[in-house]
């Protein structure tokens, strides 16, 4: 997804604006795009809120990047297609390698898709293997 | 998506080879796309079930396509990029509009995703505004 997080020490927004092919349905954002802007969000906040109770940097190494065990998304209404898409995340739950982080996505002020992430710290060769790549 | 499903009466099953770009840990397939595969194969199953529990000809009018009102995915192991992957659905459950389907994601003969889509039959104003697209 490439999107960017901000993190404000307690929960963490990003926001994408999704193209005329984002679509299934004709004026309205395809599913698969949501669940993984809730996929992406969701590690991202996860990675924020480890770098912040250690009190480091975002983005120092040794790097603390998450992977997804589990995705859950409920979609509460259709997500119209045209302005800018709000992607929240908060930090439910941190055990040892494991964040819990619901994240929601706003649109117009209004939410229209809830999610939760359950994140696992990505082992070390994962992270070796991200930084090689060309 | 545009994947293809083949129903045989029991079980859905589609086939899709991710490419090279759908990765973000190098090698493996992105999380964002299996959660798509699983999400757009369970509406896909959810239609052919509801086709067939009517006796009907699948695709046939009036339609019955089937919109994603929650979607949960675990992914139990990373899923190899390079292979094709086989997804399964299968129906758990029909009531009214709503089918539960469960699909599972299957690489080399090993199942890595296995997730839960509810689907709800999609209003008739989406269903036109579909089959007037370009």
């Amino acid at each position: 997804m490439q999107i960017k997080s901000v993190w404000d020490g307690n929960e963490a927004i990003a926001r994408f604006t999704p193209r005329p092919y984002h679509t299934a349905v004709p004026g309205y954002v395809y599913g698969g795009l949501l669940a993984s802007l809730i996929d992406c969000h969701g590690t991202g906040t996860a990675s924020a809120a480890a770098y912040a109770v250690t009190g480091r940097e975002p983005g120092t190494a040794p790097y603390l990047r998450y992977l997804t065990a589990s995705l859950r998304v409920n979609f509460l209404k259709p997500t119209p297609l045209g302005p800018e898409l709000v992607i929240h995340g908060r930090v439910k739950e941190m055990a040892g390698r494991k964040v819990v982080v619901e994240a929601w996505i706003e649109v117009n002020g209004e939410t229209t898709v809830q999610g939760e992430v359950v994140a696992v710290q990505a082992p070390d060769h994962m992270i070796e293997a991200l930084l090689n790549r060309a």
